[in-house]
């Protein structure tokens, strides 16, 4: 199963707790995700009431503009590419930075706690930090945003292909997966449709769907994707 | 996921506590569905046999003829248009008023209560008297059944086209709908098939469901819309 | 969500607490029903081992052969178009009579409490006694097998129908079915497939799966229908 | 519903707890499965970190290589095609044998509990042990890996086949199968899909999900098959 | 290949030397048939304005009111039922009957001339007067209207299905097929589609078009084929 | 069969004895069509480089700017909307007009003369003076720009809906059709498929291609539509 | 494009000049084919009334029983597996042989001469001397039962597979084939649909369709392959 | 309609007057197509057996090794990428050169006269030659082999994409292709259905088949393209 949703037509919704802020959700359980999706467009005057702090972990990347992040008691600025982990129960509290409007993509997912592995800290990132490695053919890089370490139960990778390139088989695998398309375009294979897409476009993919992915046009193709890892089968 | 019913179709249920009444339940958890929507068909005799009082937030639409409502301990008479909002734990009972036969459209859901937010009051409105708003381009009007505050977790607008109109794009949203023609008739994208429909069909469509519209015909298409809001994404 | 099941392909499963019986399992909340249907086939000296006593409503239907029901301390032989009901919490023990081997169709369901009603007895019937009423149009009956009352929270009825007999319209309801052909033979849409079916065929129909049927052949077409009623809709 | 899954498609999971092993999970509740199904590529110092002791059922059956299995305190090593039974609450350890990479194929599943019965006892088994029973028609063969016995809620079989057979219909069935192709090769059809298959293809076939093969090239087919049996239908 | 037509979408034409009359065509070689099917409707005063003698044969067949027709120098009154074969060449004339409208199904196919058999000769004949025969099962018959001579290159029928009667298999042949149906209803399954069809209904039938009926409905279904037959394989 | 050609796509030819001119080929007989219908797009100092005249009719209709045409020795300055009939072996020569590009719709059928009725004289015409006329409901009008005689062998027609409007059912019949959409929009069911259209798009109906049309929008649609009429089936 | 025929689906037809012989045409160029393909099913007394010669070429294939064929003066007895060429303008007679019915494959085709070449004799052959030539892997056969010579436009081959076997690759040529079944059963893919078949079972393959085979069961399977062959592209 | 066929799968013909030479034939009017084209793999010692002179017109490309074409009585070594052009009515012989195999594509085509216009003379070129046009976007060349004059009816063009790049809108359009892929690798959308295509690989398009094409992979993209150009349309 899956969903790919251009920009133009996911609906606004209003969430409770916010001001001057249209939410875009793009994935929930509502979809069958066993996390959910967010697209926050804040008006200049916008974003939480107040500090958040619930039973979620939480993911924040800036797509536009300037956001203003009040974490764990310190305040950030965070500018496109920079995001934050907000650990569960730890509060938080997101609005437009510099008096103009922003836009953050904000990831949601209830937290699979590990024995004897500590829950990760909060922190903040820069993803023109973060190494771009290239694992397999030239021309196709990820760059891991949160560490590699066991605690976390999900992932986050900016993955970048020069045009042409492409993935060496169709996958299909247990993780589930919310893709955001941040430049470029290309066509996706998933179950056994193909679809074309481009950037801010959104793609839902549930376990198990069979995927594909060709970068076209004439510059690189890049999306941030979304996964859950490290964590035995839930029964 | 959608379903489309013609009316014909919709076999007729006998519902508990109800005397001379033919129940058309049209959505319904059982269709995936987080809300249940029931056309009653009330004989002039007919209606419930005592006053409801349960844990669900009730909402009543008169469609034709007329109904007796004790809502609260008060006596409402509601004609075609008219219609009642009963919140969680408020004791109200429907039957035919004026000795003849009645049929109202029922909208049953749970509450999901906001911390710091009063639960809505019951009450009594009437879309005569709802202004029609024209939001984006000439020839389509929303009107919005209940007030646009926090407290309500879901929304009934009714939604007017000219012939030929139609939506600005598909839209693909985590909202989910109940969709009861009220007049007229029209074309319905769902997903990616087309289907004509026409005054009394009814439409359900599950979270996600790409939807778009054109209004055909020699007359204006009308029609009650359901859907789901103010909410943080349910995990 | 529709299945139809052809008998030589339903693979038998073996029941624990059962001998020399092999269990066809035709429905089941693992398709995403709410009740189960079995066809039990039960060898001469075959059964169940012991008396049965659990929380859920059971239907048993004598398909072919002799069938022995202890139900609440009688002891009942029951033949080709006898049935059982049993409430909840309430003993049987069923095995082949005669020394010989007996088909029956097995009916599960939780039982759905209503305030205020007494639960259904436990009683034997037999459908050559139930009359067959013509509601619409001539060559279509329908018998009911278990009594009109509110207590019950699903039926079993008879439909048959002359030659060429149809239904007046494409149904679509909220009630769930599972269909065992009796005799005879006919064409099946179900969604938007047409499907023949024969004698001792199953089809399980899910709630709002749009059906219809046309009798075909040279003799009447007739079958054994689950339904789900009398309740509200259950959240 | 079902899933084919070619091996190169299925991307490596990293689990808690073990060390250079590569999983492929194959079958998981994300998929609506009722048990998991994983490919272990173990690397020639790795496996479980600790021994393990849950609330699942497990199965462990070697493909390649050979295993050390450290069961109830008492050490095996298990070559292809052995395997080892491992009961709810268990410990075990699996790690590769002889400083050499193996691959073993592990099955998870809570278990059923059922009156009066008796949980199976851990135990290792031998596949070149078990009988092959030809139950119907020639060049077909069946081999039971666990003991024919109530106390088993599932079993893993090894269907073998020479070039050309087939089963006698296409079979529907509650129960639900995680296949591997141990050899060979064949088509199957799933629902109303042909699907060509070769050695090391997955395939979840879900409950009433409609199968049939037909072994197909130079050599026998054989396929490594689960499924659960010996239980009431669940509510 | 093959075509269904209910009767009210097909547009009426305009056809040279008729008078008053509207023309619906049902068959040509534009789409793909060897032979011209033409149901037409001719007002009080309409019909051919004069005598027509041209390189076809035509078959004209009264369906309702009263046609005149002079054949060969005799005029004929023909009422529903009856029906007259013109041979290549031989000059006809047909006109309403009785200052009433009519209406008349006409074919029209070149002649495939056999050596040393005659062409047949102009007649006029009574589908009353024609034995019906019942080759197969009992219920179904036909009416050859034509005589079973090897002069002829063509056959019309009446084909006749008791409710719930079909054919004994799908037929796939090299004729093809111009259906009407006279009365009833039934479904007619066409390649791989089932199509419902009705009184009034045409159906085109390509050469090896798969073909199969079920006569559904209260009262018997008839219908008037045509094929070509008794000739060797035209290349 | 059908084509539905969004102009965009519709590549241009180089025509013989053209200069300045793209051709867009909308219709052939490598279509299937037994007609040619082309889209000239002449530039200021383009059209034909000498006189035609060949086996063919022809049809000129300008779309944009203004033609020269010399018709049968005579000079004529055609607008948007105006048009020309040019029959079989009569010379004409198209240009375009006051030193500015100009966009033409030509049409070319081969001829089906009838005995004894003359063929047609060449004309021009302006659709600005062809009546339009209502025919059955409201709201939609038909203006056929040829003269309704049987000379003809072709019809060129414009039909015009009001926003919603429709026909009465779906039309199948033997007339093949080019559609060229002149203005608005609309949804169009060709076989079993809709297809929205918009101005400048071209819509190809085989013979017995099922059809019908739903205006939509917020003006009206407009469409200029070929037919062939008049004869006799062609064998 | 291509057709498969079950044989009961194959309607018989009476050919001119032929007595006591049901024909079932397989292929014509009514159905797109360049060549004819009929088994003749001639009783006892049948047969063709009189000697045939005319523009085409004809193969003879004994399927079952005895044929008395006269082939250019000679009276030869073929049984099954036994064959005859016959050139253009060459008269031949056949008839049952042995006063029992008997079963025969015939295949017809105009004949594309060749500059320089001489057409072929006629002359009668046996399957059973004919070499199994075993070209790509083992287990697969054919058997030329026509001479590879030029002057021949067409093959006629058998081909065998031992059960499994299949093709190496899915072929797409410009070869048209008709095929017979001559035992056994298998799977083939024609454009992308999988096809079961028998013996007996008939399959039109035109130019291009592409076509692959798997042998299945428990015995060899075999089939009659009619190509064209050896000729330049016909324009 | 279209084809597409991988190299592996086009069985090969013989054709005569040509010795130690498989063809391949890829396109055909037995697939509609108004030209044919054939891949010649010549052995060392291969070719035309004698000079061929008809009336088609041919298109000689040298794909692998080295050709010796006589033409018009000169002698042409051609080594890849070098063509020749042959008139109607013009001798020529193509065989191996240098006593080793080579692979050369062949496009043979009626020629359409034009009046006043010369049929062009044969001619010899090589693409390294022919300048790259860069019409639209950067990274798409075109390479047009053939003189763009008059006199020629048809086209052969090498169109090369660097990856990534794609054609700015699906195009419809009156001509057809026959396109054999030269290098690297794309996805081409043909109808309505998405194709992977890789060097050699055919594909025959047939006129107004909706088409588009990605170019994908490493490195550029490639092949030589069959067009049918400046002709009247034809009837």
């Amino acid at each position: 199963m899956y969903a790919v949703m251009p920009p133009e037509g996911v609906l606004e919704s209003r969430l409770p707790n916010f001001r001057a802020t249209r939410a875009r959700v793009l994935a929930a359980p509502a979809l069958g995700a066993r996390f959910a999706q967010i697209l926050l467009q804040i008006a200049a005057d916008g974003g939480m009431e107040k500090p958040r702090c619930d039973s979620l972990q939480h993911f924040l990347y800036v797509v536009e503009g300037a956001a203003e992040l009040v974490l764990d008691g310190a305040t950030h600025r965070l500018t496109p590419g920079q995001y934050a982990y907000v650990p569960v129960a730890c509060a938080f509290r997101l609005r437009a930075a510099d008096g103009a409007a922003t836009e953050v993509m904000w990831i949601q997912k209830p937290y699979q706690r590990l024995d004897g592995v500590a829950a990760p800290a909060p922190f903040v990132g820069d993803a023109a930090n973060v190494a771009a490695v290239c694992k397999h053919t030239e021309g196709r890089t990820w760059q891991h945003l949160l560490p590699d370490e066991l605690g976390f139960d999900f992932a986050v990778n900016i993955l970048a292909f020069e045009p042409g390139n492409y993935f060496p088989m169709v996958e299909t695998h247990v993780m589930e997966h919310g893709l955001y398309m941040l430049e470029g375009q290309g066509m996706y294979l998933l179950q056994d449709q193909w679809h074309e897409c481009w950037a801010k476009d959104f793609i839902y993919m549930a376990p198990f769907c069979p995927q594909f992915f060709y970068a076209t046009g004439w510059s690189r193709a890049a999306y941030l994707l979304y996964k859950d890892v490290n964590r035995d089968v839930a029964f």
